[in-house]
């Protein structure tokens, strides 16, 4: 299989969760500094013009929490989430539904404020709010759906390095971490995985 | 169990498929008029405040990819989604995942600019975008994804339902939905089935 990912961006969540799973892939950068998610070669892949992708014998996958949850089912001996039960593999798909829908989409209103409208009068006033929107989730995280000591309780899943992933975002957001002492703990956790070394080193945070 | 949906929003998804697996269920309103979504007996419920949010006897699922997820695992005899295939699931997560964090998240521009921005041009400028955000994410799925007659081919899925669902929405946000033949013609068949007659009737939209 083959991951294109970009540094710094929520494929990190997949590469981890390729990690984890043990599974036999390689990770293909694409420079975002030459717009290269933009050009026709990239376009072939993921025409939506984002990473993650995943190129598997199959054909290609996109989008955080299918990527994350293919990999889990196609590597069940990793135990990477409930699969048998469910009502627990909704819990899972839940939580990444709300990252990708709710709290990576708060995220993208601080620089990617053009998606959505035209003047930079609108893209400031999204980037003052950033902070305010983004705490908000954090808050909602922390109280209502952290259980610990991983996302969802006893058993390591795949919300966890996409919980992560999101998570190192939050000082470039203007958030203080610390408001969050569970999250934040589990971050400190996810980097003593050997897993989370292996996709950082690779994706050049070594 | 119980639904808790409103009308008019994507709560209908869910609903569509209780009805297509033939769950024993009770749809609750939610009403947003006098902004129930936001009251402590809701809250309890579904402390982000949204709706759908389903009701089981193991506890309360949120989210509709992972509620849709959960339906089709649970009535396997239904046939929703390609259980036991990980890269078919794959696809059907990702084109749900899609809907949800870039499909919805543009039509919420339109009416809800107040989640991302604080300035009254902020949100106009946001809803004057709103045809074009729409109109490339509609273009997109009808280009790219809508494999037909159902979204992924010749097996109905619980991607049908949610794509029902958004491109319900289209006209109200000034799209075309002629624009898109493919994904108009899909909507136009969705009405013949009867498990979306009773969803829209217990709806009020019978």
């Amino acid at each position: 299989m083959k991951l294109f990912y970009a540094p710094g961006t929520c494929a990190l969540a997949s590469h981890i969760a390729l990690e984890e799973a043990g599974a036999e892939f390689t990770a293909t950068r694409v420079d975002f500094s030459r717009n290269e998610q933009q050009q026709p070669d990239y376009l072939k892949i993921n025409p939506k013009g984002r990473v993650p992708a995943l190129v598997t014998d199959r054909g290609i996958l996109t989008e955080n929490p299918a990527i994350l949850a293919f990999v889990a089912q196609s590597f069940p001996d990793a135990r990477l989430a409930p699969l048998r039960d469910p009502f627990a593999l909704a819990e899972v798909q839940a939580f990444n539904s709300y990252l990708a829908s709710t709290v990576h989409v708060a995220h993208a209103h601080g620089r990617r404020g053009y998606r959505w409208a035209d003047s930079q009068s609108s893209f400031d006033d999204m980037k003052r709010k950033l902070p305010e929107v983004m705490g908000s989730c954090f808050d909602m995280i922390e109280r209502e759906m952290f259980k610990g000591p991983w996302v969802l309780g006893e058993a390591y899943t795949i919300c966890d390095p996409y919980l992560f992933t999101i998570a190192e975002w939050l000082e470039g957001d203007g958030v203080d971490p610390k408001r969050f002492p569970k999250v934040h703990a589990h971050r400190t956790r996810m980097y003593d995985r050997p897993a989370v070394k292996r996709a950082l080193a690779q994706e050049g945070r070594g």
